[in-house]
């Protein structure tokens, strides 16, 4: 059945403790190449049936008012994927 | 400056309680078309220059190491995302 992956990211201006933690890890691992993470989330929602336009649109209207708070967080990205074994 | 995408899902047959209350809630607010959701976590890891192979190797083992728990979640995604303004 295909997916719709909502991807929603803590806007720049707000602070990411989650990533401030992460990128401060990262050296003592042995990673040095990373400058900056930042933690978002990512949704999958799974369609029964084709993903029309309507569903994609109601898929956008979740995104903005139930799946992120627009306030502190932007929706990055929302996109249909295909079936995947 | 470019950014390297880690997306991280927990694995399909472990429970997440997040997306099932998601998917209990998005039918009240009128939206119908999901018959389930998932919710994982999504990375940006900002790099300084250019993105070599190297680079993304360790964000692949950074990934797989650090960003997720290979005992319950699964490395869905590693890209390499261009700059935005």
């Amino acid at each position: 059945m295909p997916r719709i992956v909502v991807d929603v990211m803590l806007k720049p201006e707000i602070l990411d403790p989650q990533g401030k933690a992460i990128v401060g890890a990262l050296p003592r691992l042995g990673f040095t190449a990373f400058s900056a993470v930042r933690q978002g989330k990512r949704f999958e929602l799974t369609v029964d049936g084709e993903v029309t336009d309507e569903i994609l649109a109601q898929a956008r209207e979740a995104a903005e008012t139930m799946l992120s708070n627009p306030v502190i967080e932007d929706v990055v990205n929302v996109e249909v994927v295909a079936d995947q074994p």
